[in-house]
């Protein structure tokens, strides 16, 4: 019986790899090896040059899955770093480097779970997802994992992702959704003119500015079960016009809208090109062109079964009891529930992305803790 | 007896004169030369490096005055001229340069006049007003000439200024008065802060867009007796904001008015700062200030004694009855607004500030002809 792995000790191996998305930096290589001793069945799906390791042990049901990215952001400039960025040092109680917190450490914790359980036998199934690219454009990340899956009758029943969800205490914040997100461009386009001719010109900011005030006063929702009320945030408006006796020929306003479940992407892009067109309408000629991006639909694991389990963990391991939340920004949650319920927990998140990123000792132990006994309930 | 001052030789002869604002050039020597030749007593007013010339022929009663500028605007790359910009070339029928239209042309043509009046006799005096910053700030230029005027004693009854009035044809336009002019900016102040948390974050754009479009869709007047209505155009809105996921701290609206005699500047400085108190007051603590630049107030000369003889010598002289207008740009007729009536009237400016700029030889001997007709008929 080999001794339990170290979960602290494989962060700092891990943060050793420089891995700035889409590098492998040597990551996943690494967990490949410890995984592949353990008995797991181990894939790279590699696909336009993102790294993704696929491990299952076992190969009956029930399977419980695990999703992190070893993938990190830039360190920015390693002067301003008070140790090297990738140096994965552990000292004051702390593992330091860049994705010591998001989330090398998440990986670790639930990966030395994982290898602990495999040995001592699990009655069913553990599939671990783990890809290099979150942080970038999440194109060829846990989605071309999920569509590898699809295709090999790879089936995982409940997943559970690793990210720093904790707000201000360890143990304190599940997430079981995620608001989903919009950007719209709308582009408003006339005749430019001389400021002293106005009837010569057609400027197309005043419908601009009226329709951008229109939607900024509108409200989307009150909120829903689960879910805080959907936000629109007016940030731009921009003609980029110096001259105040130019009127200008064209002008952009930009919104970007955070939605709950009362919402769907395809609904709100039909609401926002429906006021475009109502504006454009009532505008003599000036044009109102929409251009939206989708980051993420909303999603929700309504509180059960799968929330139950984890906030059981969490309180034995803990004695806290986590709020089960909808916030934030997105995840590679949003392409696992497609697959499976899915939820999110892991560390408190204070210096994700930043300079001297870090992670206490003591709260990737009982990460690790949290992650065993969660496997430990699911199998029971 | 001398010949007849030749108009078209004197307009060459001052497009030779590279006077782009604040320089003299030679402009104003040559003038000053010419006419003090004929007797006019002559003056420099020169003011904070600006080069200005006030010449007089008679002391008594009653003065017609006439403005303009030798000043002109810069030439941009003279490789894009077909000619050098300072040629002051005679041919295909016109005078070329930098200044042969706007308004050195206008200049020699009443200076030429004036020369030809003065040798003959006059019932009254002839003061001209000629300065080298009319295309600059206009803040050392004809004001100073009119402040030392004050000073002086000298009083001018009526004055022409010669700008380039006519639209299509010359003669179809004399200018009896301008809108006035002011450019504001609203400036925005709130929080800065995340589009995923819009509540902790205090947006100043909404409440800027919706002013900037109630702004835009008021309707200032009507028109009066002699103008067209009054107009505001919305010209830029602005945050420099290039980031989807923040909220911008601060943002600012431009907006210019085109008024006329139903408004002061005054007038309608108040209502933009009490729309702007209004719409601030409905914000929820984003800020929102004020700027104003006023370039010139509105003025008229209705129509009459002195639209009357200008528009009677025009007739007489080319068949065409020229239209009253209030309309275009600013020019030094609102400072001699102060001291008397005043009218412009001069060449069409269809290729002023333009490179290639040039004037008509028939057109300059035409206005000459006009100028001189004002001149006898005043005095008669």
């Amino acid at each position: 019986m080999s001794d339990p792995v170290d979960p602290v000790a494989l962060t700092s191996a891990l943060v050793k790899c420089p891995s700035v998305t889409p590098e492998e930096g040597g990551a996943l290589v690494l967990l490949e090896e410890l995984l592949s001793e353990a008995g797991f069945r181990c894939t790279r799906i590699d696909r336009n040059g993102t790294p993704n390791l696929y491990a299952r042990f076992g190969e009956q049901g029930p399977c419980l899955g695990f999703n992190g990215h070893t993938d990190v952001v830039p360190t920015g400039d390693p002067a301003r770093w008070t140790r090297p960025p990738f140096s994965g040092e552990i000292a004051d109680g702390m593992v330091w480097g860049r994705g010591a917190c998001d989330m090398k450490s998440g990986v670790a914790a639930f990966a030395a779970a994982a290898v602990d359980a495999a040995r001592q036998g699990v009655r069913g199934s553990i599939a671990l997802m783990i890809t290099g690219d979150e942080e970038g454009p999440s194109t060829d990340g846990t989605v071309a994992i999920l569509e590898w899956m699809e295709r090999e009758g790879e089936k995982v029943d409940h997943c559970l992702v690793g990210e720093p969800t904790s707000r201000e205490t360890f143990g304190d914040m599940v997430k079981i959704g995620r608001r989903g997100a919009i950007t719209a461009t709308l582009t408003a386009s006339g005749r430019q003119g001389h400021s002293a001719y106005p009837h010569k010109a057609l400027n197309p900011l005043p419908p601009l500015a009226a329709l951008a005030a229109k939607l900024a006063a509108h409200e989307l929702d009150r909120g829903s079960e689960h879910f805080q009320p959907s936000t629109l945030a007016l940030v731009a408006i921009e003609t980029g016009n110096p001259a105040a006796n130019v009127i200008p020929g064209e002008a952009k306003a930009v919104v970007n809208i955070r939605f709950n479940d009362l919402h769907t992407g395809a609904s709100l892009i039909e609401w926002l090109e429906r006021e475009a067109a109502e504006a454009e309408a009532a505008a003599g000629g000036v044009k109102i062109a929409v251009t939206t991006r989708l980051t993420g639909e909303s999603f929700i694991t309504p509180p059960g079964e799968l929330s139950d389990l984890i906030s059981s963990a969490i309180r034995a391991e803990t004695g806290r009891t986590p709020e089960l939340s909808t916030s934030g920004g997105t995840s590679d949650a949003r392409f696992v529930k497609a697959h499976c319920p899915v939820a999110e927990f892991g560390l408190t998140g204070l210096t994700m992305h930043q300079t001297d990123e870090c992670a206490p000792v003591a709260e990737i132990e009982r990460l690790k803790a949290v992650y065993a006994r969660i496997i430990r309930d699911y199998f029971a």
